[in-house]
C-alpha cells in the first residue's frame, strides 16, 4: 500500500496531557517549525475532526448526559477516532503529510482506563481494532501539576464542559496514568515538564524533537 | 447481586431479522401474552431507547453521512447498546421485569460482520465488553426472503434511511448471517419462517415460546 511507503517520511505525532497543560501551544510551535521547513502537515483534534466526529463531540461534551455509561463513553470517543483515522489521518499520511494530533488512543487509556478504572486490556484491544493498529511515531506528553492546569484552564472563557466538571482526584489519576503509559514505552513518548515557563518548555521540546525533523 | 437472583424468573428476549420481516408484530404479540399473565415487561429498540441512544440513532440513520467508516458505525451502535444495557435492561431484569428487545448484539454480527464483511471475532469481543457479557435467554429470528421484506417495507410511509438504502445483496448477506448465527446456537435461537401468513407465524411462535412462559 502507498500509505506504508510514504510513512517512512511523514510522521504521525500525538500530543497528550490533561486539559490546561499547554498542548495547543506546542502543536502550534511544531506547526510553525514544519512551515519553515516546507513540510506538509495537518492538525487534528479529538473528539471531532470530521463531520461525524464533531457531532459525536457534541454528545460527549453535553453536560445534560449525567448518567452516561462508562463503556458508552469509551465507544463514542473511539467511534470519533475511527472516523478520523480512516477519513483524515491515514489519507494525509498516505499523501506524505505529517499529522499533528491533539489527543489519540492514549487519551482513552488515561481517562477511561486509569481515570475511571476500566480495565486497560480490553480498552487497548478496542483501540487497536478501531484504528486498524495505527500507532503514533512519537507522542509528546505534557506533564503538569493538576492545580496549575486548573488555574490555566480557569483563565479561559466559557462554562466547564462535562469532562471538566470531574473532580480533582480524577484528573490526578489521569495524570498518573499518562506517566505510566510513558514509562512503558520510552521509545515513543517524549515527556515534558509543562509546569515550567513556556519558553523553557518550548526549548526542551525543540531539543527533544529536533532529531525527528527532516533535514533542511 | 439482586440482578442474578431475579434473572431466574425474568427473561431477556431479543427479536432479530432484516427490516420488514415483522419483528414488531411478534413483539406486540408476546407483550399482549405477558399482559394476560400479569408478567411485568419492558420493550426496547435499537439503536435508541435512552436519551443518549436516541441521539446516537439520529447520527446512524442520517443519510448525509455517506462515508461513515464501518468501524465507527459498529462503535456507535455498540455505544447505544452499552447505554441501553446499563440504564434500562439490567435494572429492568433486576426488578423482575422481562425485557423484549427489538435487536441486540446479533444485529451487529449480522449487519456489520456478515453484511459488511468485518471479521466476526473482534465484533463479538466488543459486544461482550460493551454489554458486560449479558446474553439473551432466547432470540427469536424472523427469517424472510429479502424481496418479500422489501415489499412489506415499501408499504410503509417515509423516505428510506441510510441503512435501508443499502443494496439488495447486502441484505441477502445479513439474512444468511442471521441463519448462520442461529445454527451455531440452536438452544438460544427460535427461527420462524416469516414469509408465511401472519396467523401461521404467530401460531408457530406461540407453540415454540409456550414452554418459556411462567405458569398461569
Amino acid at each position: 500500500m502507498g500509505i506504508q511507503v510514504n510513512r517512512t517520511r511523514a510522521k504521525f505525532i500525538t500530543f497528550e496531557g490533561i486539559d490546561g497543560c499547554g498542548k495547543s501551544t506546542l502543536i502550534s510551535e511544531l506547526a510553525r517549525w514544519l512551515d519553515r521547513l516546507s513540510v506538509p502537515y495537518m492538525l487534528t483534534r479529538e473528539p471531532g475532526g470530521t463531520h461525524l466526529g464533531e457531532n459525536i463531540r457534541k454528545l460527549l461534551l453535553d453536560p445534560s448526559y449525567k448518567n452516561m455509561n462508562q463503556r458508552a463513553e469509551v465507544l463514542l470517543y473511539t467511534a470519533s477516532r475511527a472516523q478520523l483515522t480512516a477519513e483524515v489521518i491515514l489519507p494525509a499520511l498516505g499523501a506524505g503529510a505529517w499529522v499533528l494530533a491533539d489527543r489519540y488512543t492514549d487519551a482513552t487509556l488515561a481517562y477511561q482506563g486509569y481515570g475511571r478504572g476500566l480495565p486497560l486490556n480490553p480498552l487497548r484491544k478496542i483501540q487497536e481494532w478501531a484504528t486498524d493498529c495505527l500507532r503514533p511515531d512519537r507522542t509528546v506528553l505534557l506533564d503538569c501539576d493538576v492545580q496549575i492546569a486548573f488555574e490555566r484552564r480557569n483563565g479561559r472563557n466559557g462554562e466547564p464542559d462535562r469532562i471538566e466538571r470531574e473532580n480533582r482526584s480524577f484528573h490526578e489519576k489521569v495524570r498518573a496514568g499518562y506517566l505510566e503509559l510513558a514509562r512503558s514505552e520510552p521509545q515513543r513518548f517524549i515527556v515534558l515538564d509543562a509546569a515550567r515557563p513556556l519558553d523553557e518548555v518550548i526549548a526542551e521540546f525543540r531539543s527533544a524533537f529536533h532529531p525527528l525533523l527532516p533535514p533542511v
